[in-house]
């Protein structure tokens, strides 16, 4: 283990040294080399699947493991949406001078090494090694010990590419799982080799490495997302946006998990969103006034405010216009998303000012938290910490800057 | 001291709820109180001065501990200077619109709860409680027991200003020294309360913080500084710029300890520099080729290489151009500021990109390693991590940012 943070210190100051064109060079071979080795990642795949169902994993956690042709390609198309991303390295983030003539650069340069330790997603193992390449990064990958085959084919294409391009394959390296100690050996920083841990995964493993860890994490806690429907909100929308935001996918952290309807129109707007989700096949949770308008729910207790459901079950409460949802949001909001719908500019901007989460939203689904949807390409997690990043981490969040300072013989009086 | 971090907390929601002028009123009013209560501060120093006799402490500490008319002044100076930095807070740090009409905006809004432990140095109860407040944070401070009632003098003018114009006194708190628990208390996080720990002394405080922190640390290691004086470089210069950056202050982290000259002119220019640096009362400790051209200086050992000094002694390498220079501070930099003098603009572009440290610079002094000199204003430090911040740390590096989406109805696909 230690050997390897040696290896990717190298690497990373060689690819620090690299320019963008090398970087995308590598990555456009990557993504060729993936497409090649699809039959042995695919062999690999039905080896961890079996292995898996003998273990007994549950539906969910097999589908997430799975791979066939068309997610191998989606992968392909991942790393070549990543070699297409301009290079984060180097920009000038701001320039200025004092009055002494000294010229002051701020330039982006990569965080260095970053581990990162994920479940059994054989697409993270792609995406997290070839965004940290995009970032200048070396890359110290431990999957979860289901997806070891999987991941193992991937990291191998990965690799040769890089040797053939001439470039430095330690940039990507992957930890055996049969090595139990590894994950402590990762959060202890690997003797200094290790400048960042990014956990990816469940509230359990995020946890464990935000309790453990001696080297600076970008955690990603869970998504306890709410949208709040004003009474200016435009019905329609209301209805469009609640049924997305809770049951387009409700697995992601970007899902909604508490419904927040103004006292002034619930009477005649939460039984319609209500029906709506219902019909959808969402179950849901009141409090005693969002239960005397739709009597069917269920009731909610306050445990159903703090739980990330994650599943098709909706917490809703009425509360006193905007000043009560901010109440709510205040007290349980776990700080990654949380929306407002509303023609009321004055409410939403008020709304936008003051809910102090990673991402607000204004007359939108809270499944937009993802990079991809933001733009950036691709990312390796949604950071929910206030340091460093906060929100999705693509290749420009894992990055640091360096100060360039230009003088003419100036010294100090 | 849980109490503290609840009052803290409820203070920093209500500080980002604040406009910049508020914010501004009360840094000027905390300027007045100051200056007010100058007669009291001074007495309570007196005490702290008295006490640190009989303990023992050296000079420098003594120093450091020492306030008169002057440095209250000099301290009233730092907040009013403070309170006319640009605000940092909701500033658009970046804004863009994807194809589907969603317009994201990334505002910068305050880190939160900020710790801030620091040694003996009564100035840094009001640089520090009032770049907080500048930043919108509130800061919760831990002094070196020998300033404490320098330090109490000061937060309870600080406070009773914030009191007085209507702003929240919990911003700025003060921990008792008494209590031997508070710091492990404060490195807990006082259950999730404090957001940041900005370790500010010496080596020793600095790695018991990054030891001991469950809470991410803006830590500020040594400055183990580096110039190379290339075959290009201008001879005066050379001489101006490395009499500067060793002697201007030698116990501060900006100051220069290792010179790398270029064997090519080492025979000249060497001679000189050394001659230089002699004169004004430097030790020189050379390698092989150093004492070769100058054998008056002492042998140094691999341990001179990894030395910070802070005391006037400097070592000296020949290096074989500005490979050996690279090789050198590669091996040996801290990562915190290196300089290059040379009139090959090349040759500096070589070094400036390749350097990894947070602050490299081209013919200037190292010692304009500092927040002012940067135009900040003021800084809570030096970081020599990578993560979040590098170099100094102003009222802007105190915030982070949350993502605003404006949307018009849209759902996910």
């Amino acid at each position: 283990m230690m050997d390897m943070g040696t290896r990717a210190r190298s690497a990373s100051r060689a690819l620090g040294r690299l320019s963008a064109d090398d970087r995308t060079r590598g990555l456009k071979a990557i993504a060729e080399a993936i497409r090649a080795a699809a039959p042995t990642i695919l062999e690999a795949n039905v080896k961890d699947m079996e292995a898996a169902r003998k273990k007994g994993l549950d539906a969910a956690m097999l589908d997430r493991l799975a791979l066939d042709e068309k997610r191998v390609d989606g992968i392909v198309s991942g790393v070549e949406a990543i070699a297409a991303l301009p290079d984060p390295i180097g920009r000038e983030l701001a320039r200025w001078q004092q009055p002494n003539g000294l010229d002051f650069a701020r330039v982006a340069v990569p965080l260095g090494v970053i581990g990162i330790i994920y479940e059994s997603r054989p697409n993270v193992t792609a995406d997290a090694g070839t965004l940290c390449l995009r970032s200048g990064n070396a890359a110290i990958l431990r999957c979860g010990s289901e997806s070891t085959r999987s991941s193992h084919a991937l990291v191998d294409a990965m690799r040769a590419a890089l040797k053939k391009e001439g470039l430095p394959e330690d940039a990507i390296q992957l930890v055996g799982t049969t090595d139990r100690e590894a994950v402590g050996h990762m959060l202890s920083g690997l003797d200094g080799q290790i400048d960042v841990i990014v956990p990816r995964g469940g509230r359990s493993l995020v946890e464990r490495v935000q309790m453990d860890a001696r080297v600076p994490v970008i955690g990603h806690l869970e998504g306890l997302c709410h949208t709040y429907v004003d009474a200016a909100a435009d019905p329609q929308k209301a209805v469009d946006i609640v049924v997305n935001a809770k049951l387009r996918r409700t697995g992601v952290c970007g899902s909604l998990e508490t419904l927040l309807v103004d006292a002034k129109v619930a009477d005649t707007l939460l039984p319609k969103i209500a029906a709506a989700l219902t019909d959808a096949g969402c179950e849901l949770r009141g409090d005693a006034k969002a239960r005397a308008i739709v009597p069917s729910m269920k009731t909610a207790t306050e445990e159903d405010w703090a739980t990330e459901y994650l599943a098709p079950i909706l917490a809703v409460s009425v509360v006193d216009g905007i000043d009560g949802a901010l109440a709510h949001i205040e007290r349980w909001s776990s700080g990654h998303t949380d929306a407002i719908i509303t023609e009321d500019q004055a409410v939403a901007d008020r709304f936008l000012a003051t809910v102090d989460s990673a991402i607000v939203l204004h007359n939108a689904s809270t499944q937009f938290a993802d990079g991809g949807e933001f733009g950036f390409g691709a990312e390796i997690g949604i950071a929910t910490g206030r340091i460093h990043a906060r929100g999705p981490v693509g290749a420009e969040q894992l990055t640091i800057y360096k100060y360039v300072v230009r003088g003419t013989g100036q010294t100090r009086p």
